[in-house]
């Protein structure tokens, strides 16, 4: 089988009200990526998006986005998987460039979120759990991620300050990007004091409403360099589910979706946690962001917050996460993020995150959650 | 690069009104499909659809269905393009497994656009179309191509009672197949003589409102003897786009996303039209129907209707067209139609197509259109 490098990446700034539409954030990201590539030709496109047909009352964003970047004839489809619409979007574009029907690809995902109520949003979110069996019920997305932290601190004896060092951690990143939708340091007693959304979750535990989109091309591995001196490659992109809903788990507090891509991924790179220079995790909410460090096999179940408190995951630890702010503090435009990850370890591998750059980062994982974790992207990406 | 073959195929019938749920449609397609595959395993699965997010305000059919089906784990997402969504499934689950990455993938279509009022699910269609600057303007789904029937008509002299043999046709077919939504015989003088939907479209010459699903089992084309006698190989999976809105086109009476996907899936097979024993087009509307004998290759643009009157399109003519029904009778339950056409081209070319059995048949042919000719996705299949 060949393999498939990042030859170029774009992204726009993530912002709570773009005053931008849908097709502006995608064209914009996707140029972007398109010449920091240098190519002409693209093969194929795919675009990662959740809610357009909710909330924007638009489908049909392939040939939207090839019509509005004066690419039409390309092959190109939505893919959705609720939150980790970005993620799977990569899948899609991994699989496309595998299958030897196209070589040059470009994968995209955006979200627009401004411009709705936040109950209106909130019912969108919703999408991602199931409509007639647990939205109706009543239940936010917010309020079945708190019953996760909630039964997180219970079981494993966590407290909500330990928990908060990861909002924390994010915003510290998220100052040195110029993309991020937060840049304000906080601390975890901000955290704590901060408004209560649905407890034990209080406003900074939660990523924010944004609006963004960030797309990468793809290219055969083995002429990766003839584009840019700098490729990464794809090693792995590896997606995994689990029961949709919340209700039909015994476990609330492991994601095994998680686990099995990332097991998956190990197992077909041949590579290990330790290899990881630099790691990118769904931090929607404080909690997701611990269990994603113990899910994926950089800590023991319960002990996810030691790799904050001991400075691991800082930016200049021996794990560092979220390095341009993650979900929390760079944005969470719903089903852009995960390709946001991807963006931002190509970025990472290649020497090119600037301010936010970690050393010597040659190894890279993003792990994008669909859902209650009912969906899991994992990509590994590597310094070619 | 390797072949992939289909092994297994279910399909609802489609109804104006299931009273079942998206999921339970799904699952009962998808459930036949595996079945008849005799397969335990399914690595992977692809969903279609295109109006979830819109009318049952639920998103990630990929978990969804996965865990209706109790196959959590497996990786899946959605996939859309409008009115071509089923086509474009196709499409991810013929590249999923091409990729090498899946050996047995479960592709499926669904959509339930019953329980909603026709101006909610007209409202639903015109996502196909550029919300902000075509739909905004009023303008239907159904208005859009009335104005390519109006300047087919007039630049290529065609009457009413020339293309209304499309749906005649359909109407003729659909009466063997027990899963048609539209059960009844029609005549020429019934489609001019129904009432007027947008001049000139009258109600016979439009596609229904209905529910249904449809999915096929995918498997290596080197191991399908060892699961069925009678695999049906995929032999081109094709997608191609135009320009999103109907207004950018300097040409209305032609599909170029339909003449490029074809012209590709022809070159690609080292097969010409004189090959296909049975075709299945996208016959939302007659007009399409026709300009689709024309865009794929069979008839000179102006004459597909020729191809009506003179029975080449007849079950027993020499291009057996819309054998089951096409859109206009078995039914067009929008992102499900795309696998609908897939799966009864597999039962044609496995000679399982009871009553509907076109004899000889050894290769086959299926158009889905998305939008306004925006999207297209062609896929031959051939006898193994």
């Amino acid at each position: 089988m060949g393999k498939v490098a990042v030859i170029g990446v774009g992204m726009t700034p993530v912002k709570s009200s773009s005053g931008k539409s849908l097709t502006e954030l995608f064209v914009q990201a996707a140029k972007q990526a398109i010449e920091d590539a240098g190519v002409n030709q693209v093969d194929a496109m795919y675009v990662g998006n959740m809610m357009s047909g909710f909330l924007q009352n638009q489908e049909h964003l392939g040939s939207l986005m090839a019509s509005a970047l004066g690419r039409e004839g390309v092959p190109t489809y939505k893919v959705e998987a609720a939150c980790a619409s970005g993620g799977v979007a990569m899948n899609a574009g991994v699989k496309a460039a595998l299958s030897g029907l196209d070589r040059i690809v470009l994968v995209g995902a955006v979200e627009k979120m401004s411009g709705h109520t936040t109950p209106q949003v909130t019912a969108g979110l919703m999408m991602a759990e199931d409509r007639l069996k647990v939205a109706t019920s009543g239940v936010t997305f917010v309020g079945l991620n708190a019953m996760i932290a909630r039964e997180y601190m219970h079981k494993y004896n966590v407290r909500h300050d330990e928990m908060a060092q990861f909002p924390v951690l994010c915003h510290g990143n998220a100052l040195d990007n110029p993309n991020a939708q937060f840049r304000k340091k906080i601390t975890v007693d901000d955290v704590l004091q901060s408004a209560l959304v649905a407890d034990p979750l209080r406003l900074y535990d939660c990523s924010g409403i944004g609006d963004g989109a960030a797309a990468v091309v793809l290219a055969p591995a083995e002429e990766a360099k003839t584009f840019t001196d700098t490729p990464v490659e794809v090693v792995v992109s590896s997606v995994a589910t689990d029961t949709l809903s919340l209700y039909q788990r015994k476990e609330l507090t492991i994601f095994e979706g998680s686990r099995k891509a990332a097991e998956e991924a190990f197992k077909r790179a041949h590579l290990t946690p330790n290899d990881i220079d630099v790691l990118e995790v769904h931090d929607a909410f404080s909690v997701l962001g611990v269990m994603a460090l113990e899910d994926l096999g950089f800590a023991d179940k319960g002990s996810g917050t030691k790799l904050l408190s001991d400075g691991t995951c800082n930016r200049d630890g021996k794990l560092p996460t979220n390095t341009f702010g993650g979900l929390k503090a760079r944005g969470h435009p719903v089903g852009a993020s995960g390709m946001y990850q991807v963006a931002e370890l190509a970025l990472q591998l290649s020497n090119r995150a600037e301010k936010c750059q970690v050393r010597d980062a040659r190894v890279g994982l993003s792990q994008s959650v669909g859902g209650i974790g009912s969906t899991v992207a994992v990509h590994l990406l590597r310094s070619l």
